[in-house]
């Protein structure tokens, strides 16, 4: 039998801005990474968000991004390791204080966009980004890319941390994903999508866009919940491990 | 012996910009009431503006504010109770982590500017914020104008509330402050401001501008830290409670 | 025959965030409203729904908003006649570059949401836009509610001014639109809405909320852009024109 | 006879908050770059600069940076080309509103900090802000650093432009300032300072960290607002000038 955690980013509207069918996709994943102001959020979306995911008892992480609303945190910025502390804390800190009143607990934190980006190959940011989450709770887990400096950093502080893989996304030989701007960087086909995720999972490997095979941590698949067809694929995958017999549970429980 | 705690607005630096004589100020006060990044602070001035307090043994209070940076969070902006209760809630938890990290404990949560203002007068806000604070920590002390909304609001919800004293500001017979715009707003001169204090300390009365004598409640004595003589008036406040007999100590030690 | 102009708000949309369906809509209007940056909008989607209008042969306005993001620019703030001042000539201001690089002219200045109803009431803000408007570009046309003081405040200051109706907002007895929290406020029936607007725009008449009958201005209706039904009705309303002999044109041909 | 024009970054200020004693470096520039309300300013900050600078006869530039006020504009951040065209436009044209309502006319544009460096070495970016300030008004002129991408793209692109040289920095040998985080990157001595930019003005050369003289064009000096000793320091290279034989003009008047 495997088990795996399954997560999604969410609470990424912002005022009269929607994006995301965060309640429909809370029925299929474990855990929710939910955004915290900087990159996307706002208080009232934050209390919301988290109010959905103890209602369908999804396990809550914190979702820390760049200050850069307008380009939803995916614009690569250039700050120091202490900016990138304190700006992790602030954001942990205020979405914690939702889930405590909402009688829940974090479960983990996991970086977005450039941040999570950066911090997978830049190790002083992800040493300030580990020590960020050590520092306020050392029982939260640390989600990064499988085989990325902020795993390193997780593991060397002594944070639980979480490999995670993406199933739309193709790997190269050195276990980083295919940059977006290469034209082999996202798998459409879905079925194709399934399966390499599946592989991950039970075998622990990935055929890389160079051909060659490699091996590959898979504690936890992260699914998009603002595609046109977003629920849909959410739904699939679910199914697809329940027939493969992988079993889903939050990254606490497994 | 009398007993009064000192507080004073601070970590309202933002960036590249600076407000307020923070470090030195400490000396004197006995509260600091930090800004949380919405009208002012950021979160490396919240992180460094916490460590000088625990370095320096003053209680931390969250000043949360308007989403107002521009307008530092001093003009009136009509939001709803869910919204003063969302945006109150992230920003205590916000610095609660710094003050956690700190090895220190949160002491008590005052608004800003307009936010207080509000919540002074309309109920409903005050409620909500008053909410925030109890859901996220019971033992939080609210602060608030004395006889103000929100000191009922507090005083209803079960928190321990403080009622705060200006100084420097004159008041009118129904207990409010008068209006800035009204030309004898604000008492100009020291030696005046430190009696009058005083007096509130003292005998829990004060004089109005109708020149008629009313009561009021003094537990805590609010400071300005970023005029040209905070510096000085600080120091001439502090010295002249001591001669006066006035002991000042941090709210939750009284 | 009857000649009437159609606006409606657009250029809603901010970064990675969508609202409206802009693009349609311009197939039936006769002027947009294109926000600035500080309720909505960025400089891309400002950049992108100004070569729409000119596209489609739409007139151009700036849409000036609060400097209040996350509240769309719909809460109240108290800003002074100064403030209202820079904002609106900082917003016309950077639209204006983009309608000029795109071989235009803009046409008309609608302020947004608060700031429109701010406008509507108070004199002082009104004459601050009024003056923004005038000393920026005199032959520009400044559109307000019917009735309103801003329509007073262009009239005075020499600017031509818009009067602006409303489909789908019913009217109280003093010409002002029924405040959105009464039940009452918004007109859901479409044929009702339809045939108030035609009345307005032949009879400069409307029938108020008390059932009586009131003289109203009508040179510029709105429609709205972003609800789930707006292209239709856009539609709906532009072919009810037609049958109604109401010929609709960009107001500063009319 | 030589001439130059000496530029200094003004309009800093935001909100409560102040930087730089703009009122009195405007004695002694003849060219004031003010910010635009991205990475500094608000609308009424570059009202009041505006209308300081053209009392005093200086000639204003329009001072775009980067969306982060948090970092001042200073921290790289990945923006694309065309966003890199949106928002200079957006800025300059938000500016010109103010330059025009004074009577005035704009004389130049100098993207700051991080914007500043990024296009002195990425020639798509340089590209995409010379393309919007020649759009926009093809007489502006365009200041970049000496020898940069900026130059060579606003020279493509048919612009004036003005090459920059600065006298408290250190050059080396490919004619690019030494970074910031290496020891010998500011000149803190004021005599060398003076004296390295006399001997750019009158020469045309500079001799670098490594020790050679290399080729250098000075069209305008950028002295600093915000230090300590910013004014004594303005005056000082002022009256240095005005002794070594070097005339200070606007740009647009050499």
């Amino acid at each position: 039998m495997y088990t795996v955690d399954l997560n999604c980013d969410m609470g990424e509207s912002f005022g009269a801005y929607t994006i995301g069918r965060d309640r429909e996709i809370l029925d299929y994943i474990t855990s929710a990474n939910i955004a915290c102001g900087f990159h996307a959020g706002d208080p009232s979306v934050m209390k919301e968000t988290v109010k959905m995911a103890v209602d369908k008892q999804v396990a809550i992480g914190a979702h820390p991004g760049l200050p850069d609303l307008v380009g939803f945190g995916r614009r690569k910025l250039d700050i120091s390791p202490d900016e990138a502390y304190d700006m992790t804390l602030y954001q942990i800190g205020a979405l914690k204080a939702f889930v405590e009143i909402s009688g829940s607990k974090l479960q983990h934190v996991k970086p977005h966009g450039a941040l999570f980006n950066m911090a997978a190959k830049d190790r002083e940011l992800a040493d300030a980004i580990a020590k960020a989450v050590y520092d306020l709770d050392h029982t939260l887990i640390l989600f990064g890319l499988a085989g990325s400096e902020l795993i390193h950093a997780g593991n060397e502080k002594g944070l639980r941390v979480a490999s995670e893989v993406f199933s739309d996304r193709t790997y190269q030989k050195d276990g980083s994903l295919t940059p977006r701007r290469e034209p082999n960087a996202v798998i459409t086909d879905r079925a194709q999508a399934v399966n390499q995720v599946i592989r991950m999972i039970k075998e622990g490997r990935v055929q890389t866009v160079e051909q060659n095979d490699i091996a590959i941590a898979a504690d936890t698949v992260c699914i998009h919940g603002d595609g046109e067809h977003a629920v849909e694929f959410a739904s699939e995958i679910h199914q697809s491990f329940k027939d493969a017999g992988i079993h889903t549970k939050k990254i606490s429980d497994i």
